[in-house]
């Protein structure tokens, strides 16, 4: 029976509320990795539980409540108490961030805050640890997923900034109040973040000078699409002349630019330095389950040592014959009933015609065919049959295709 | 004066060599930060150095020889000495990895791998600690970039496999036996081990099928860009009917995959989970500078704790003012002389026009114009002036564009 690892947790609105359910979820495979089994002992909200109860009752605290007061006050007295502590609070960290992390080195525990950028995407991990040592030139981001879906929808659609805005605000990508998103206010405190670990350098949220998109008009998008450019709100900050310059406005990107095709609600950081030429980290910027599986991945981490490979805990069987869309191409002899002999032989073995093209090529025809998903080892079956045939010229090319659309 | 970390080097072929110079560019800062000033105090080669002389002179290992042996007994060694050891080794991991992981976890010591996969890509961190806990449903990786090097070209030019190859093996992307690369064997071994990390199962580089890029013709690629596909040698490892398969092979993509747009040498890793939905990373897959920067990555985190944000020991002076390349646009009177006006004082603030677009709308026009890099406050001085015209129908808009060309 693994021990308990005790969470109290601080806040329970949509990422809260999620984190609790994941941590449900995952509990049993973190006990098998860890050898602990961690459980909230404690939710504190406006309406219930006391602080000082939850932290006497917990091995780590996570903070989910935003805002300044009274999340500065409970983190610092977690951190003096002793826990480590895993927040997901860019305003806190964007204002106070230098108090807390002395604080955290004052009290030899860990202060973890993936979720407080970006979502998902470990872009806190990588600069505090893959990148410690590195010089950083520069960074671009698209941090804020708000802003990034309506100027997707404003390029795609045509669509009004005021109209794109109260779609965002339909799908739950925009809140009722979208100010500090739209006016880049939300994104300024994430680059107030990244800037102070990438280079070393304290940096205040009032330091961060901000535009936003709300005067981004259709006039704009038209232009960026002619061009073949790509309208990001972007957030920069890098080395200026032997300073740092960190900001966040709306930015033409050249469609060969990392950041060009992040689209929707997506967030992406490229982090620019001489020796690694550049890294580039996507994916959801926010939502509940994403941002609480960024807080989840801090918790466990917090958990097990350092660059440790637990034992296995599982041993799935490893499958050999996976189904997949398939591109088949035939050289021909280019006569009557060869197209329909290459139909009937996949047929039979199940595979489904997408497409065909068929090229005349004086005697000889190629045919370019792709089939439906289909067992690797019924295309092989197929293919064999078909490379017997009298007419065939070549030996078949097989490839595969990957159908999900994504973005 | 910070104390000494000590690095024996085992290997010094292009990564030994530029990780050693990697090291001592950045000894400074890591000693800044850690307390300890890291130097390399042996290295091992074919016809220098002796091995227990290094490890006994070393607080930690660095083994970039390659190959099974005597890599691996060496690493065995030094983990069993209590050496926290960093590898690049692939094919020793994907052949041997339950055996040194155990070995680490009998020690109570770190071994560390993350220039092991996809260069600076930090896709081992982010599997083994962001997602220690996650339920991963799926990854797709390039995680070879001599042959993703040659696949650009050939869509790009048009070239033939034989001349991208032999222009890959010209650019240094590609080896003189290009063999392992070409055939997918490499990207195999890389395969292997992120199944491994991601879904708790040992995987032997023997259970990895595999195919490569040697059959691949122009019309394939002719074919992939008519349809708007991307044809890559894809990695993939996935749950199956409740089993996992773990493959290489070449695949066609739609153009919205995120892996559709990864060119050139480059190297990227998709990781899908329901409850994060996706994160992508990409990054230079090769090279002795961006692979040593994975490796010092690794070094730094072993000497540094755990998420831990150290004092910063640089205050780099916030810059406000910066140089960028603006668009401006422009409702005006559609009137004679109204361009050189304008033109004439973004050249007295030293703004150089780059490119032009005007269009009538009736008594007005609309004037969209490009300017190349000048400082934002020269930028916004001449477009007050510019508002202030008689013939200046509302307010300038300005955005900046981001520049530089990727890829």
């Amino acid at each position: 029976m693994a021990e308990p690892f005790r969470i109290g947790l601080l806040g329970h609105g949509t990422v809260g509320a999620a984190f609790e359910r994941l941590l449900a979820d995952r509990a049993g495979q973190i006990a098998a990795i860890t050898g602990m089994r961690p459980e909230v002992t404690g939710v504190l909200t406006r309406s219930r539980g006391d602080f000082a109860e939850i932290l006497a009752g917990s091995d780590l605290i996570v903070e989910l409540m935003g805002g300044i007061e009274p999340a500065r006050g409970h983190v610092l007295r977690a951190m003096a108490d002793g826990r480590h502590v895993v927040t997901a609070n860019k305003q806190l960290l964007s204002r106070h961030g230098e108090e807390l992390w002395a604080a955290a080195r004052e009290h030899g525990v860990q202060l973890r805050f993936e979720a407080a950028v970006a979502g998902v995407v470990p872009v806190i991990r990588v600069l505090q640890e893959s990148l410690a040592a590195a010089h950083v030139d520069r960074i671009h981001g698209i941090v804020n997923g708000t802003t990034n879906y309506i100027l997707t929808r404003m390029a795609e659609t045509g669509a009004s900034y005021d109209d794109a805005l109260v779609e965002a605000q339909r799908l739950g990508y925009a809140e009722a109040d979208p100010t500090e998103d739209v006016n880049g206010a939300d994104a300024a405190a994430k680059m107030a973040i990244l800037a102070r670990l990438a280079f070393d350098t304290p940096v205040h949220l009032d330091e961060v000078a901000y535009e936003g998109i709300e005067h981004i008009t259709g006039d704009d998008m038209q232009y960026a699409r002619d061009l073949g450019l790509g309208l990001k709100l972007i957030g920069t900050a890098e080395r200026v002349d032997g300073g740092l310059s960190v900001r966040v406005h709306p930015a033409f990107l050249y469609a060969g630019h990392p950041l060009a095709s992040v689209g929707g609600p997506y967030n992406a950081v490229t982090v620019e330095s001489d020796a690694i030429t550049e890294i580039t980290m996507s994916g959801p910027g926010a939502g509940g389950p994403q941002t609480a599986s960024a807080v989840l991945g801090d918790v466990v981490s917090a958990m097990i040592p350092p660059a440790s490979t637990p034992e296995t805990t599982d041993r799935l069987r490893l499958v050999q014959d996976v189904a997949s869309s398939f591109y088949l191409y035939l050289e021909v002899a280019d006569r009557p009933g060869v197209l329909a002999q290459v139909a009937q032989i996949l047929g039979l073995q199940g595979a489904s015609v997408k497409s065909v093209v068929q090229k005349g090529l004086g005697d000889n025809a190629r045919l370019v065919m792709v089939v439906h998903p289909i067992l690797e080892s019924r295309l092989r079956a197929a293919v064999e049959l078909i490379a017997g045939l009298d007419f065939v010229r070549a030996r078949p090319r097989v490839i595969r295709v990957i159908e999900e659309e994504f973005g």
